[in-house]
């Protein structure tokens, strides 16, 4: 499986602590948003939901990690696109619950509300239950085929409300994807791993 | 501000919490969703979430108040839709803080994970908090503009991710919508509320 | 209710933001602990626990907030002495069920643990519900009378297990008992407003 | 590591996960006060409060593991007698911590608050991470030192501040005595493994 970490700004502080976190789980995880110290010019949850986008939809990655402030912004910023299963992830119960009942491909950090001491030991509990056991177990166990029913029910309304991910790039401002575009950690991951060729290009300018 | 409450089947035992809730802050309140007792056919968060939707493009309410068991899978499904700004909150701090920073139209409760004594009181203070404050009002105050212009730019990817509202109705499965237009106290309430006649028409058929 | 808040050295930048939160619910303040600025020697909660059990069997307070990093310590100090009984409050909903269920007379509060973004929103939230209602109500409503009778019988155990205080301020090391006689906040306090004179007398030396 | 279990009777339908989720990580685990089946008389946390003291003070548990509705109670109760040191513990992370700061040798559960969905699985957690560690590693690591200090003191203040336990249970009213003295299981715990000779035989009786 391979991770795609998508920090933002606000939040950037904390991203020495997610990448550590995930990690020492997981072997093949790439830091492509902001990080603690660097000069990028800053993205916010506006951006980084994009990214998870297009790193989601052109198969550039399977899984990714991102947050802000509460974890509500990007969570949202991130939901409002196709092929995105984002859950809002406040410590290691919510990562499990969410592994084993809805099984998606994106979980929101809370990194600033409530984070302080051992905000970093709680970011490595919640990356241990989060993949710690097969996705979708379902929890209560009794309730797994209903849980399962309506994760793949939930496709099918994401697959009717979206417009597909090339029209929705088309039509975003440039303010919106100049900034995802221009951000090269970024651009790197999608030239080496992004399968869909469209919107491999439309990342890549190539 | 008239608000209407969508509760979904493994859930309904809360809804009388939630009602009293919101009815101790808000005069408009509208249950249209399951209740505790009562032999309506079952409903999910996939459909609960279309209902969100619907009340909310429609006109016929200005927020919506849902949930689920860890409140994931509702957040999810009614943030497939265009128009819907739906938050997951799991306690008082969450709600103050959703309303402040992202100022949505949508909660979606955790109505059973960590639902144990007190989970009734819990609400009353959700909602205490929820609606104490101006929304939007920022936190911490110095972010209150950035928050503010993300909130917007979210408004403009919603619109270049979304179909529209009626294109979306009109190709959901039938075992999508048809437990919704045959709930009805739902229908009722769209017969009554609504403003959008096209939404308004297709949910009661007249 | 005359409250005192004792702060200890690992968590004084947070002193602020307690006097803030219960200033705005109560008249009767006095801050007798380290402060954010000022230079006095550190107090750790050992010597907070101290002067929590000084405050409260001397009659200068009728209530005492102190914490530490996770709560655990402070509250744990606190209740080695008789006539203490300290809740461990962690938010808001703590802090009303202490209130209604166990009725005490000091709070531990946790103040590093979880301490981040809208921390100091936490504090004043959990104020407002530790003194909204009479204390000992009872929660849930029907098991009042048994809570009661619990909290009778804890303050017999409580005489039974402890040697009186004055016994016990006699006999703890001089490197527990100096730095309190040295914190001039706190000895003026006690030079105030407590009512034992021996206790009184044997902080103030007079 | 010897450890004993002893629930109270408001929350004795949790006792068999409280079993499960110890047992699930340590070898020596006995069930000491009430359990979920069975008839024996009402225990509250007075009188599991004082069997932790017994327990521990005789040298026949080494762990305690109580608990009440919201933890205060029975944390409070405990923590009245000599060479208890009992951390109020409501999840995983509050475990951890509790063990790396303070080292304490018992823990008191929420079992009614927030005991919803999945509750079975946060006890799980808890005593995972309660035991991952060697006790008194410290948090943050640098302050490691400077928490053993503290423990240490804590250790001597405790010495000064309660009477001896055999005066204690001497004087102790026969309404809080003889439930304990009553409950079987815990009288054959400490008939098997006490070591202290007086706390035994006033407990067996023998």
């Amino acid at each position: 499986m391979r991770i795609a970490v998508v920090s933002e700004f606000s939040t950037r502080d904390k991203n020495p602590f997610i990448l550590d976190a995930v990690t020492a789980v997981q072997p093949d995880v790439h830091n492509v948003g902001m990080t603690a110290e660097g000069d990028a010019a800053d993205l916010t949850y506006i951006h980084t939901g994009l990214m998870t986008a297009l790193a989601l939809n052109s198969g550039a990655a399977d899984f990714v990690v991102g947050g802000c402030g509460t974890g509500e912004g990007y969570m949202m910023s991130a939901l409002q696109y196709p092929g995105v299963y984002c859950g809002l992830v406040a410590d290691a119960m919510d990562a499990w619950l969410f592994s084993q009942i809805n099984a998606g491909n994106a979980v929101s950090l809370r990194l600033n509300q409530g984070f302080g001491w051992a905000g970093e030991v709680s970011l490595c509990h919640i990356f241990e239950r989060l993949f710690q056991d097969q996705p979708g177990g379902g929890y209560p166990p009794q309730r797994r085929d209903s849980q399962q029913r309506s994760r793949t029910i939930l496709c099918d309304v994401n697959a009717a409300t979206h417009r597909t991910m090339i029209d929705i790039v088309g039509s975003l401002a440039p303010s919106i994807v100049q900034p995802v575009l221009a951000h090269q950690p970024f651009v790197d991951f999608m030239a080496q791993f992004a399968v869909d060729e469209q919107l491999k290009s439309f990342v890549t300018g190539r």
